[in-house]
Formats: structure tokens, sequence, C-alpha cells
């Protein structure tokens, strides 16, 4: 037989169950958290009109997988899923304003794979479109920030900037608009190589070496209450630790005002772990009309990587109760107590074959499985089975008839 | 400013609020039956080598979405989750077997689009790999059968037969070895055009008049205790409504023994609902030895049209309770109680702007919403706050101290 073991594609992954189990977990508070502030699911496409990513995501417009399909239409996987929901709210202008939705999925972007990034990952978002209101921005935080917190990843930390504040700046610093994109690109690296390097490099660039100062300053006083505000705001939502950062840029071409990122505390070198802003322009490109819109995703996958380096994943297991097979001839008697104990909702595995007791255990051992049913010729006659806890590794015997409810006591 | 609304592409669909609220419970519902059997999740990449799918799909292959990579590898999107899923097995060999795994996640099929079938759809698979025992069969299909159970369908059937059977039945009766595919897809038609139109079928291929009777005849007697062996062990594990059918062949090439198609009852034609088998000889392509293997796959968008069509879909909410703005000056108060709520973990919406009241209800009503909040000056002086049961239309005035525990009890 010819062999041809095929490997996974690079930057992309398999997420075997003990993983997997603790993702969907992950998830699912996601989405608990974000219902509860009122964000209701879509799904849209993982494959889209080209078209529709198209100078809108800047100098990242290169690193979509774009292609030709069967009938020759140029098409894009999913780059991100706010581009999407703007398509969604001008494919359908009946949906009740304003639209909070989320939507937990994958996007794919052809990066260069490096430690905790890959080219598929998922994303979960919420957004909120029709409400230009301040609340609406804090409301955003607030629910990714609760959902950190649902979470238990340890602290938080939320940086904020406006690109309003810094785009009234520049222009009173009267740094020419034909500049304000090299100037903000350098200044988004003051957390990665620090105040000195960011210096360096605007002088480089011919920026004035006052600056950098000036730009803080300007961007503070800018709008005095702004902060006040904003805290206010978050404070009544219940988020804490919130920073306001003048050198918060944020790469993505569509944002246009709030921008933010949220950070773990002492562990900067994750990178952020969730990030947003509003972005008032992007629909205006579908219908022709503005409307506002501010959103926010968590990065699933530098979460997770997060939570692992926490030793907050525990070994996960599917099935909580295994059962035996020691002779061919109780097939009939192993299906029912099978049947039953599912039934009852207890997750239950039966091993098809008979097989040597110890290989029997072995396997349970390897699945982490609490409760092993033990049941041969002897216990048929009597009408009894054996109950094994495999963790403390103590066994009772009990009545058959009584299978379900001895099982449920030694599993809660 | 200029206006390009983009659609979706053909064959592709978006799902809103009210369908997806609906997809994600089914979802979790067979996902809870998968681990109530012993399957675990995984999770496989969307991308893989075109390699990988290469002459595993017999005809199907043309639809596959295959493109040149920025790197100039040829890669598909994934076409179905069972080629993934041996690649898995050989890639992890220390997997303890039997691995029992679900996925449920999106494969694509350049496919025409037509009623009910679309270009990208969700599967729901659950597999058994390294287990060649029937009893690995029965419980795939009573897994499937389960789930549907629990999902509420109607009655389900299931129909079986066995590529074994089939191949030793054409043996015995001369096909050629040449002619047996052309004769199998002749027969798979058997449900769409009925009887009088496979035999016209078959003799303008060249083939005896009998030997359509034959088959029949020499499946059924190949094996006489098979049937009655799997109805016990499908009846063991609670399945019902099973019916063996000569006539069944599934398209895909890789299916080695067991076949098997779930129909809703009296609607046959929304087709099959989940369907599957074994595959014996899938893995070793990869790993140059052969591994048994069975599993079976539910179509998602399938069952949710025929859930909608038997009504079973009713118009979902996302959040249960709004709290209006009647006054910007209140707006600590407002956050104060749409945080309380939230924290006592109930859905809640809050108002981001003042507006007229009746604009409030109108769009608390477009939501499904449950309970309104209603708080104004007047009420803030008496520290009282008015909740409207907005189905029943019934308003009570409660204590502001009480808000979350009356809230509770007018949901519960």
């Amino acid at each position: 037989m010819s062999k041809n073991n095929i490997q996974l594609l690079k930057g992309f992954r398999d997420y075997l169950p003990s993983e997997q189990i603790a993702r969907r977990k992950i998830i699912s508070k996601i989405s608990e958290i974000f219902e509860r502030f009122g964000f209701a699911p879509i799904e849209t496409p993982a494959l889209e009109q080209y078209e529709l990513f198209k100078g809108k995501l800047g100098e990242d417009e290169k690193l979509m997988y774009k292609f030709k399909d069967l009938g020759d239409r140029e098409v894009a996987l999913r780059y991100d899923l706010t581009v999407p929901l703007a398509r969604v709210v001008a494919n359908y202008p009946d949906l009740p304003k304003p639209f909070k939705r989320y939507q937990v999925a994958n996007v794919w972007r052809a990066d260069n794979p490096q430690k905790g990034r890959f080219r598929e990952f998922t994303q979960c978002d919420a957004d909120i479109i029709g409400a230009d209101s301040e609340i609406a921005d804090a409301e955003v935080i607030a629910a990714l920030s609760q959902a950190f917190m649902s979470l238990e990843v340890g602290e938080v930390v939320v940086r904020i900037n406006n690109r309003t504040l810094i785009d009234k700046a520049l222009e009173q610093l009267d740094v020419p608009k034909t500049s304000r994109v090299k100037f903000m690109r350098i200044l988004d690296k003051m957390d990665k190589i620090g105040a000195e390097k960011v210096s360096e490099a605007l002088k480089e660039e011919g920026f004035e070496e006052s600056l950098l100062k000036n730009y803080e300053k300007a961007v503070r006083e800018m709008d005095a209450e702004y902060e006040s505000r904003m805290q206010n705001l978050l404070e009544g939502f219940g988020v804490i630790n919130i920073q306001f950062d003048p050198y918060l840029m944020r790469g993505l071409d569509y944002y246009t005002g709030i921008i933010f990122e949220f950070f773990l505390k002492g562990k900067a070198d994750f990178g952020s772990v969730g990030s947003g802003g509003r972005y008032d322009n992007l629909i205006g490109k579908f219908t022709g009309k503005d409307m506002p819109a501010v959103g926010g995703s968590i990065g699933l996958d530098r979460l997770f990587a997060a939570l692992q380096d926490a030793g907050k994943i525990s070994p996960q297991t599917a099935a909580e109760v295994i059962v035996f097979n020691l002779d061919k001839n109780l097939t009939a008697d192993y299906l029912n107590m099978t049947t039953n104990l599912r039934a009852a909702g207890i997750d239950t595995e039966f091993i098809y074959d008979t097989a040597k007791i110890d290989k029997q255990f072995k396997y349970a051992e390897s699945k982490n499985m609490q409760v092993a049913v033990i049941f041969g010729p002897d216990e048929a006659k009597k009408r009894v089975v054996n109950l094994k806890n495999l963790a403390e590794k103590k066994q009772v015997t009990v009545d058959l008839d009584n299978l379900v409810t001895e099982v449920k006591s030694m599993l809660w």
C-alpha cells in the first residue's frame, strides 16, 4: 500500500479533544456574556466577493487569501468580521437599529506564521450599528471586559485613544495630512520599542524633535472632559483598569473615533487579547449613506494561549463513564446499561470488544474517565454490578437496578 | 459619496439573529448528544493541501474550491470532515483508540445552487476510528438517531445497506468489476425515479433484464443473519424505524462496509438529513496501514429547513429586558440598573439616547423583548421603577431596590 502522509499547511492548526473541549467552553462563556449585553448572533460566509474587502484594509490587504472561483469570480476568504457586518447592514436595511450583533468565527490572513500568530484564527466580535452615543462605545468595551472577567484570565487593562482627538491634535500642530499616517505608524510602536527609539525614528523621517512631547500634550488637552466622561460611563458599566494612551493608534484604515486594546496585566508579551473602535464611515461605502458603528473583537487563540500559560486549562475529558466489555454474550446487557446511563444525561462510552481488564482500565485512564462499570457472568447471575471510581481507585458493588442512581451519586 | 452595494456570492447565505439563535440551539443539542455517546470535539482547518482530497472523492472532486496560495501551494477548502479526520489520525498516531470524535463545521462545494442546496453548509460529524465492530456501526447510527429525537423533528427513518454485501452479490451475479459503478449509480436512483425507470436505464446500459430482481435477492441472502444482527444492536441502542434497503448506494468513493441514510418520515422531498458509513481503507492511504473507521454526518442546513417547515422554529430574541432612556440626567441610574440586571444573569439592553416613549416601545417590540424598565424623574424622586410586561401589556410599580428580584419574577 502506498503511503502518503499529508501534513497541515504552514500556519494552520488542529485542535485535538482536550484543547477543543476547553476552547468550546471559552467560546460558550464569551457568547453568553455578549448575549447578556443584548448582542444577538449572526453568521456570514467564509467566502465573499473580493471587492467587498478591496480598499477597506489599508496595507493589510496584501494578506488576503484571494482567488478566482470556478465561475471566474474574484473571491476572498474573510479577513475580518467587521467588513462583512457592514455588508449585512447595507444588504438588509430593515434591521431594527441599533443593531447589536456578535459573531464568533474564523478569519484568514496570509501573515508570516510566528509564535502565537496563525493564518487561521478565531475572532469573537461584538458590534453596535446605528448608535453614535459614547454610551455605545463604553458598552462595547464593557462587554469585552466582562467576558475576560468571566473567564478568570487575571487582571485585564484596557488602553483607550480616539482618532478624532489624534487628528485634531495633528491639525493644531500643523502636521500635514500626507505625513500623518507615517507619524501615527511610528508612534504606534511606543509600546514595543520605547520613547527613545520612537524619537529617533521620528527624527529620521524628518519630524521636528519637539513634536512628540507637543503631541501628547495636545491630545490630552484637546477635549479635557473626554477622559472623565468615558471614565464615568465605563465605571457605570463595571469596567476597571482603564488607561488613556495617546500613543495607541490601531492599524485598520476604517476607524474614525474611539480606539481601544485590551492587555493582560503583567503579560504584555502576549500582545493585545482584544481590540476595536468606532468606524462611522465604513457602512456608507456600501450604501452611500454613513451610519455610526462601534465594535470590539476578542482574539480567541491568543486568549487561549494566555489561559494555558496561566495553568487555567486543565485536562479535559469527553465521556464520564465507561462500560467495560468482559463477555461477548453479555452484549445486550452492556447496550442496555449504556443506553440507560445516556438516557439519564450521563456521557457514557462502551468498549466494543472483549479484552483483558487491564487493557480496559488503561484505556479508561488515558481518557480521564471517572467511573468504570464492570459486569461479568458472575455479576449477571447475582444481578449486581461493580462500579469503580477511577481517580480514587475505590470499587463498590451495587444492585443492577440501581445502576443509574449509583453512578450519578459517584459523579456529583 | 460613492455607493457600492456588494451582494453575497451565489450559493452563500447570511444567517440573521432570529435564524442564527435557533441554529445555535440545534448545534448545541446535537453536540450534547454526541458527547453523551462519548464523542469528543476536534477542530481542523478550513484550508488544507489540495493533495489531501485528491483521489478520495470520486467524481465529486470537480466540486472542490481549489486554488494556489501566495506561496504557490495548491490548497483547497475542505470538502468534507471525514478526509481531514483521516489526516488527523495519520498525523497523531498516539491518539488512544478507539478514537471517537465529533466535529461541527462548514464545508464548501462548488455545486450548482438549488433549493436547499448551498455552496457553504454545516456538517455535524461523529466518527469512531480503530474499531471494526458492528457495535461501532450501530452506535454511530444510534448517536445520529438520538440527535434527531432530541430535536423533535418528528419520526425519522434510517435506511441501511452494506458495500460488502453489494460487492459479493454482484460477484455472484457475474457483473464484471468495470460495470459495477455504473450499475450502482443507476440503482441509487431507485428512490427518485422508481423501479420502472431504473429497469429502463439498466437495459439502455446493456444490463440483463433479470439482473435487478436477482440483485435484490442476492443481497438479502448474502448474509441472512446480518439484518437481524444489526437490528438487535440498533434496538439495543434505542434506534427505531430501521429499513434495510438493497438499493441504497451512497456516492462517496471511500465507503467499504455499512452505509446508511436518514430521512424524515413523510418528507422524503427534503432528501436525506443524515448519512454515513464505514471506510476502512481511507486512513491507510495516508499511513500505509489500514485502520477500521465508521462515521455519520447530520446536514444542519437541510435539518433546519425541515424544522422551519414543521413550524418548529419560533421567533427568537436576543435580550429579555430593555431599560428605557427617558432623561439624559439619569444616565448613571440607567447604567446602574442595566449592570445590576446583567450581573444577575439577565440578558439586558439599554437604549442609548432619549426618545419619545412610543418609539422606545416600538423598538422593544421589534426585538421581542419581555420586560421594559421605565424610570423617569418622578420615579427617581420616589425611588420606584415601572416594569412593563410587554406581551401581556401589564405594568407594575416596584421599589427601586427590588428591581432585579421583581424583573426575575416576571421572566420565570
